[in-house]
């Protein structure tokens, strides 16, 4: 499987702390050793780093552990190879343009066996069940819409509308960003925690690192941190129930619903609660 | 203006040597401080790493340059912004995906004032001239085989095609790369410089910085090297000449074409043979 870390916020935020944890988990803490990858969204702006080495060990996740990128929202990605082997082609964020934005992706579990036509432009790069999702869901918003870029509310029930199609293939945990927008879907395991000012010292599990407020955590920036287990002990993490969408905008909920999942999906989630460490 | 880098191989190749060049160019050598950018490609593999920092002085330009990331496609750019405003969404190369690969494009010169309508799937995300034309080249693409990919030989043809009526708006020098095939177009100014084995030792004009043969240039390697100005004063270099089309498969020649360019574009190459730099 792989593990999810993203941040949603009101401002543009430093994503460094929160990104030093999950890449532990490729190699150091867990073993998500199959690539990495970070993708940041502000408004129309968009970088993404990608690599086919494992986070613990890759010397790009250190020049970007040690560079204060900051985006409104960000999404991030350590994986274990389950469908597709590990190559740069295959490694989360996928990133695609749809109304002159930038779109990006990234899946937690396996939608094994999940199959759709797929336009040419549309149309994997890689081998991914992931990313084959993530071409299906931006098939539908451009099928549905065509030429008029749709408003926050007609994509949020446009993305809802299509996870029903694909969680009964397996576990569609991801997220998902257009610069502006962050959906957040749970079907077996994805967890957030909300901080405001006063902003507190956080402190990550996996590694021996703290983070004390400083200018860009100002009274006006607001931050969701998504990730598949929690990745401090000093913040409350809110588990989403199997079958939530959430969309965050400027780091609040602005919407949510509930697609209900398959019960063999439901029972999965009940039986791995949490996803347990590996290393630990 | 800007300037392009390039190289089209016949193995997977380290481009940091011409990189570290073509850097030194944006801000320390000459004046194109408005960001930059470099994009792998090696097949169905893409890796793009942008930044709106001057290329001389961004700490990811130095990792980049220290990384040793080989690839059969390479193509790089240091901007000196004339339309659209210094920020990450301009900066080149620009990627898209059609038909399940990634075709990544960077642009020396301005066509100010082309227009033509484009489709919500190949609408730009920023503001430049040059993105705009990448939009244009692709719908065309697009529209001429739709479902079906074309081979080489039809790619070829299309895009000389969709060169004709954008040219006649300026000068439109580019690098276009599907991970298989690299397009070089001239307009005004583009050279390259193809290696052979036995391969001998490199030195580059902007920095004192020699490249010695090492293992990754066998002798079943062919590297061909593209650059506004010549990079080095030890190969080579052939100034394309402005018309010219070439495109490059395994860093050898496959097919090439001249497309006349108009009677203004073709005086203001001739009285500007060759870009001059600013800070020497």
């Amino acid at each position: 499987m792989c593990e999810l870390m993203g941040m949603a916020c009101a401002m543009p935020t430093d994503a460094r702390f929160y990104f030093a944890g999950l890449a532990a988990r490729g190699g150091a803490t867990d073993c998500h050793i199959d690539g990495w990858g970070i993708a940041f969204l502000d408004r129309k702006s968009c970088r993404v780093f990608i690599d086919d080495q494992p986070s613990s060990m890759s010397s790009l996740a250190q020049h970007i552990a040690r560079e204060p990128i900051r985006s409104r929202n960000t999404i991030a990605h350590v994986r274990k190879a389950t469908v597709g082997k590990a190559c740069i082609e295959n490694c989360h964020p996928f990133v695609r343009q749809l109304w002159g934005r930038n779109w990006a992706f990234a899946h937690q579990g396996s939608v094994h066996g999940y199959t759709k036509d797929l336009d040419e432009l549309f149309r994997p790069v890689g081998t991914t069940d992931s990313e084959f999702a993530f071409c299906s869901l931006l098939q539908d918003l451009h099928k549905a819409f065509g030429n008029r870029e749709p408003a926050c509310e007609e994509i949020f029930e446009c993305v809802a509308q299509s996870i029903g199609s694909i969680t009964e293939y397996g576990s569609f945990n991801f997220l998902l960003s257009n610069g502006e927008l962050m959906f957040a879907h749970c079907s077996t395991h994805l967890q957030y925690s909300t901080r405001r000012w006063p902003f507190a010292q956080s402190r990550l599990v996996d590694i021996a690192l703290t983070q004390d407020p400083d200018d860009s955590l100002s009274r006006n920036n607001v931050i969701s941190v998504f990730s598949t287990r929690p990745l401090t002990d000093t913040e409350v993490w809110t588990p989403m129930s199997p079958g939530d969408l959430h969309v965050f905008e400027a780091g609040r909920i602005a919407a949510s619903t509930h697609i209900p999942v398959p019960a063999h999906i439901a029972e999965r989630a009940r039986r791995q609660r949490t996803p347990r460490p590996h290393f630990t």
